[in-house]
């Protein structure tokens, strides 16, 4: 048998999650570097599968927005279970992991209630990368001096004895992310640095980016892209609650 | 003349601030290596300079607590930079950068005015860097599914043209950490794991004591150490407002 990939780091706390995680499989179905980085924060070293999965459910078909990047989480983490029972049916993975980070906007509610009662209600849209530096100041310009929400969706594959082999578990978690009032000088500098490009709502808060951010009400690794904290109770309690889980 | 050290990395933002900065003598007065990364992840590369000011400046001549970690690190900043003035008249420093990071905890209101009225007022308590593993634990403890507030004061020491020809300008950034309802065989993991030793309030955010936190209400980096989106609009604003700043 080959050299097993050795999915807890030394530093890892002997606590359940960790004690119950050494010696398994452990997959995250993402090529995001920062996720890998975070995990390996806490002492967890999954092996790197991408997701073939091409990101492109309709976000019409959900009428809670906060659903979006679970299932989109859903769908790569599936994808690479199957595919890996697939190619080594003997060597199925313990658990795979997959995320999905998407920044809403968050309206201003009305600041009285005949204008409340008289507009229409204002649902949260979900910001996109922008594909241009243009597209990427009119979105800073937007947010500058508001708030917009970062919801990570989280999912796990793992496997158990019923049809169809495989369970799936999920959560989201939401942080709020404060703009200051910036100066335009500053957000056309941010924009020219290219940073924003490629980013969900146009701004890394790890980067450079934090010098646009007042306050983050939430956890911080979740608005980088991946909730560790909440990630490991949420183990815990399985290992607590589900027979199966990470015993097969 | 030796050759400068270059206290403006190539990523930082053409803004006034490091415009003002460029080809300035700028320097740290802090041994800590997270401050000096937050500081470069925004462009900002000080000289370090520990201060060698003994931190011993006593508490209770503080009525307002938020006053003290300011006061710190004004006593830290001008300690450098007397001592810089005077090896090197001809190369004093344009702008010496200290901070001080404290733990308060904050007491939970009594449920009821009554109970109000008939208790003595509760004040904030610094919490201080745990000796042992027991005193660890037991901060902890306390800590555990309540609240914290976390202050960083900071002050910068420039040149003026008048007496005492400096001049001392401070900030301080608070933030609110919420403790998750952790179990205590976690906190017991932790503390074993040492990291929490040697840090204010017995945890460090940005590591495994990450695990413990629900979530932060302020910025992240003023948690670590150092509050750097503050700090540069603060920065922005002297350069607009003060005319020797950086100008001499």
């Amino acid at each position: 048998m080959s050299k097993k990939h050795d999915s807890v780091l030394p530093h890892a706390l002997p606590i359940p999650v960790f004690n119950k995680l050494f010696g398994k499989r452990v997959v995250l179905a993402s090529a995001s570097p920062r996720r890998k980085e975070i995990l390996n924060t806490y002492g967890l070293n999954p092996e790197i599968v991408p997701s073939t999965f091409e990101e492109n459910l309709s976000k019409d078909d959900f009428p809670n927005i906060y659903e979006y990047p679970v299932s989109t989480a859903t769908e790569k983490a599936v994808e690479v279970y199957e595919r890996l029972v697939q190619e080594q049916p003997d060597n199925a993975p313990d658990l795979v992991i997959a995320a999905d980070t998407i920044v809403l906007t968050r309206p201003t509610p009305p600041t009285s209630d005949v204008a409340h009662s008289l507009l229409p209600h204002t649902y949260p849209e979900v910001l996109e990368k922008p594909g241009t530096k243009e597209d990427n100041y009119r979105m800073l310009l937007d947010l500058n001096g508001q708030q917009c929400e970062v919801v990570t969706g989280v999912s796990i594959v793992y496997p158990i004895l019923t049809a169809p082999g495989f369970q799936i578990k999920s959560l989201d978690e939401r942080s709020i992310v404060q703009f200051s009032d910036n100066p335009k000088h500053l957000l056309e500098a941010y924009v020219d640095s290219g940073e924003g490009i490629d980013r969900a709502g146009g701004f890394a808060v790890q980067g450079l980016g934090g010098l646009l951010i007042a306050k983050i009400d939430g956890d911080f690794w979740n608005v980088v892209g991946f909730p560790a904290a909440s990630f490991f109770k949420f183990l815990d309690l399985l290992i607590e609650e589900e027979e199966e889980f990470l015993d097969i």
